[in-house]
């Protein structure tokens, strides 16, 4: 399981301030805090615009030097990808490529080159799929591609890029049934997702997203994007996780309790 | 989806008490409170023991004299079912048979000529099974024995008999899988499952009952006996119908959330 915290996101209007302004320490406590409540790696999106390269550059320096932990470099900017690696100290992973071929000339090259992981979001140059079996089959070409190019399939990311579930009420069971396909084709690559993107929309977001969090990991998913300061959304994280079947004499469950981390 | 209050269990002292005392107030309440809460149908288990026939029929008579309600008639004694079934008003489901020969023989004759549901438990003479497919198995049987005798297939709810996760680890998982054979090959039966037998033995217990009730849920069980008091676990229904791809539109999700349903 990888929790990554995804507070450090240029499209939340403090944060883009911040970048903007050059706020070492604000950026700083908003790495530091996700790490203090249970993030193992920091997703950094520095936000887009005219200055996104050097504002992600800016971001990753300024979190290493304060902090020794390897990054999630955000961005849909290849070229910001590519001048945050250079500066990234240890092993990123790079959110994102997908299959549009821009983006795959651009990025392979530099996945297959150096020791990272990569999140592959299954979209292609027609767009995004429209149904379990189709996202399954972008899935499957990303990993032919990027262990063609010789990146080990534990070191893939894919992400069936989940709809808000307000404009297709379907958009969780698809996602489910995505994962598990592509989890039985290739059961050592790592399936990614970004939780709240479920509840865009709707009321109660917390309560959607935790249950959504549940759906997802007892259907494979083993990486996510979440707000680790939600408390109520990290104790479900080890109640979903103890539920997946991977979590033997409730050893992880039983240590989130005993940590006060349950409710 | 069907909604099963779980709380007049005889195993509970307080209900067993009550049972014993002849408590009427203390039951009518009790089933009252339930369905305020959103029951759509109240379990009524008077408990073991040399009195249950007499208990069951009593609490039977007692209930639907104050409420006009179907019940889900449980017990583990089939004499106890026959008799609580001849005093039921409606059409009640009776709780439960499974594949052992000496229960099919009592109860087929019963639910074959008789308007009511079935829950059917999968087991069988040699036990319970120890793995999904062997569980789906022992489901097919059943489905096979019961449409074979004249029940509707949307009358029969199948219950994979879930373990406690302390004892097996994978026992959440399992239930899925299970449910998920089934309703491959009989999409038109019911499963269900007494939600908080997973957590039996287990800290923060109402957490995990929640995360199952999604797993399952979006796994596709549609009949569950839970908690109704328990507002959490209520709120997390609704966003679990959501998330299983039923709720076209939304509309149950926002209509719990305006009714105050949710958090």
């Amino acid at each position: 399981m990888l929790i990554i915290g995804e507070k450090i996101n240029g499209t939340i209007s403090k944060v883009k301030e911040a970048v903007q302004a050059r706020d070492e320490e604000f950026i700083i406590d908003l790495a530091r805090s996700q790490l203090e409540n249970g993030a193992d790696i920091i997703d950094v999106n520095a936000g887009s615009g005219d200055d996104e390269i050097e504002n992600l550059v800016w971001a990753t320096q300024v979190i290493q030097r304060s902090l020794d932990v390897p990054l999630m470099l955000d961005s849909g900017n290849p070229d910001a990808l590519l001048a945050a690696m250079e500066v990234h100290q240890g092993r990123p992973i790079l959110n994102s490529l997908s299959a549009e071929k821009w983006k795959m000339d651009k990025l392979l090259p530099l996945v297959s080159k150096n020791d990272c992981g990569v999140v592959a979001l299954c979209m292609d140059d027609s767009g995004m799929p429209s149904n379990p079996e189709a996202t399954f089959n972008v899935a499957g070409r990303l990993v032919e591609q990027l262990t063609g190019a010789g990146v080990k399939k534990g070191d893939i990311y894919i992400d069936p890029l989940v709809l808000t579930i307000a404009t297709e009420f379907r958009a969780a069971k698809n996602a489910s049934e995505t994962i598990r396909l592509i989890l039985q084709e290739h059961p050592e690559v790592h399936t990614i997702m970004a939780i709240s993107n479920i509840s865009f929309g709707l009321p109660s977001r917390r309560l959607l997203n935790r249950a959504f969090l549940v759906a997802a990991v007892t259907a494979g998913l083993d990486s996510f994007l979440v707000d680790v300061n939600d408390k109520s959304l990290m104790a479900t994280v080890w109640a979903a996780n103890l539920l997946s079947g991977n979590d033997e004499g409730c050893r992880s469950y039983l240590s989130a309790y005993r940590e006060g981390k349950l409710e």
